[in-house]
């Protein structure tokens, strides 16, 4: 086995594909997976399946202590690449290995985000306190970057669809948040992290409107993850109720749930982890 | 009269305005006023009304021979200031330049807008044309800019209030368009121009609650023009049904019309140029 390339094996695998049970074979791309809730992906999309393989990037590889522990494990299904989101030409060379690899993509998870960095970026509390980079900075990252790792693996989640899984399509699904629906919006503050959010929203349904106007096999989804306990909300943890804050084991099993059981006219839907839709 | 400077006449105008009729007195900015709408909007608050000041923003004065010609008929009360979104020193030293003139704002059109730029932006037919820069350069003038200018302009608009208009408050009324709207985006494209204005949406939005809670006397609204036979939309006019282009002068009209009878409670809400509320 360890001889055959991971390409032949995916292919070999597509060809059983309909006789599997598995509910995630095929190969999946987990973009931010270097921590949090895209690391915790990784995780569930290896253990949950002795078939399928992950793709998981991160800005630095040899500094994931968590990936690196999991490539110990899982060696011959898990592949790890750098990628920048706000390096375009990082994201191209990804795409290029992905496609030499494995030739296709059935499922794309970015779950990548910023919203605090010390120094760099503060949640604002106050129109006050909006600077003009934390705005821009906030965008490239939760935005721009996403959509452009989507806009280059497009060809590799055509190619792929839902072959070799038990879903009826390739799956992109981009972590978004609560605080990115204006119609909810009751509290204000965050604007830079609240906008690009809002922003992937639209650009991830503009994006699904091509999608099923070409009838690719793929189907386009906005996920928001619960309050989760990570790195990301630990400064805003405190006026949290327990029970409101799940730990990513939760919250990830609950988001592949609804990955693995998305419908076509799911297409281009903001879904809580619950599973009900979420007011843009 | 013409020896007075304009901020005595302001304060003297203010301490009438519970007399007066008109519509619109008081202070006005309209930034974005070079040509399109708000040029148009200069034109129609200084004719419409015989006492309201006007301070007209855009990024080179010099060439805007529409806002020049305003100033010949209007000269007391119309005045021209530089103000380029990408460079926010500029905004400040508007802000300045008003508080010392007048004191004082009540209301603010933020009109700017960009869709397609010749060999800079094009707005987007498919996700295989999005570039980074496109993204990044259409959210830095359609939403960071404006929202800058409302955060600049905030305390000359808390000073202002609704004193010398027959408004509950001041307003700040930005530009949107309808193609911002997630829940109404059925024909996708424009992926920058879409997304740069959805995330205006939500800052508007944002910065709307903080006004309410801090009972701020401004009341923050999203305006869609409608398709409006200016610049921006010439290159995409071919395929509008006649009726449905709407000359700036009745655009305009109807948006004034909003404007002047907004109530506190549409505070933070998104209108057609029909009065209509668009969903988010
Ligand atoms: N946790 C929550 O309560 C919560 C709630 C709502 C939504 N979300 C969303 O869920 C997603 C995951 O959040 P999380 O809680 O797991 O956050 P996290 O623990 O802070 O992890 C964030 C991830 O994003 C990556 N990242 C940041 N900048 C990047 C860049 N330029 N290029 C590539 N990767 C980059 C980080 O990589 P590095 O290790 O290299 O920094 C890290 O892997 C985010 O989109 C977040 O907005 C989270
Ligand atoms: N026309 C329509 O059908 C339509 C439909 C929906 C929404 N809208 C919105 O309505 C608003 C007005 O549009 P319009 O049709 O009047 O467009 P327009 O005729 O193209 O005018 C655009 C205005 O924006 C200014 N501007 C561009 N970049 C700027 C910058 N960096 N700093 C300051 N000002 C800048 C331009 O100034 P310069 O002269 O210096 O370039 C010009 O005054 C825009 O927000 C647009 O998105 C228009």
């Amino acid at each position: 086995m360890a001889s055959r390339s991971p390409r032949l094996l995916s292919l070999a695998r597509r060809a059983f594909s309909s006789s599997s049970s598995s509910q995630a074979n095929g190969v999946s791309l987990v973009q931010g997976a270097s921590r949090g809730i895209g690391l915790e992906f990784v995780k569930q999309l290896l253990e949950k399946n002795d078939e399928g393989h992950v793709v998981a990037t991160c800005r630095n590889p040899d500094a994931s202590t968590g990936l690196l522990r999991l490539k110990d494990r899982f060696d011959d299904r898990l592949q790890i690449l750098p990628l920048d989101l706000t390096v375009e030409s990082s994201i191209e060379a990804s795409a290029l290995s992905i496609k030499e690899t494995y030739g296709h993509l059935n499922l794309l998870i970015n779950a990548s985000g910023i919203l605090s960095i010390p120094e760099v970026l503060q949640p604002e509390t106050t129109l006050n306190k909006l600077e003009k980079s934390s705005l821009m900075l906030a965008y490239e990252v939760n935005a721009v970057g996403p959509i452009l790792v989507i806009k280059h693996m497009w060809p590799l989640l055509k190619a792929g669809g839902g072959i070799g899984t038990e879903r009826s399509g390739a799956v992109v699904a981009s972590l978004s948040a609560r605080v990115a629906s204006i119609g909810d919006n009751r509290l204000g503050g965050w604007h830079s992290y609240r906008s690009s959010k809002t922003a992937l929203n639209q650009l991830s349904k503009t994006i699904s409107l091509e999608f099923a106007r070409k009838k690719d096999p793929i189907i386009c989804i906005l996920l928001h993850p619960g309050t989760v306990d990570t790195d990301l909300s630990k400064p805003f943890q405190k006026n949290i109720a327990k029970e409101k804050l799940f730990t990513k084991e939760y919250s990830v099993q609950k988001l592949l749930h609804i990955i693995n059981n998305v419908k076509n006219n799911d297409n281009g839907k903001f879904f809580g982890w619950d599973g009900q839709e979420i007011p843009w």
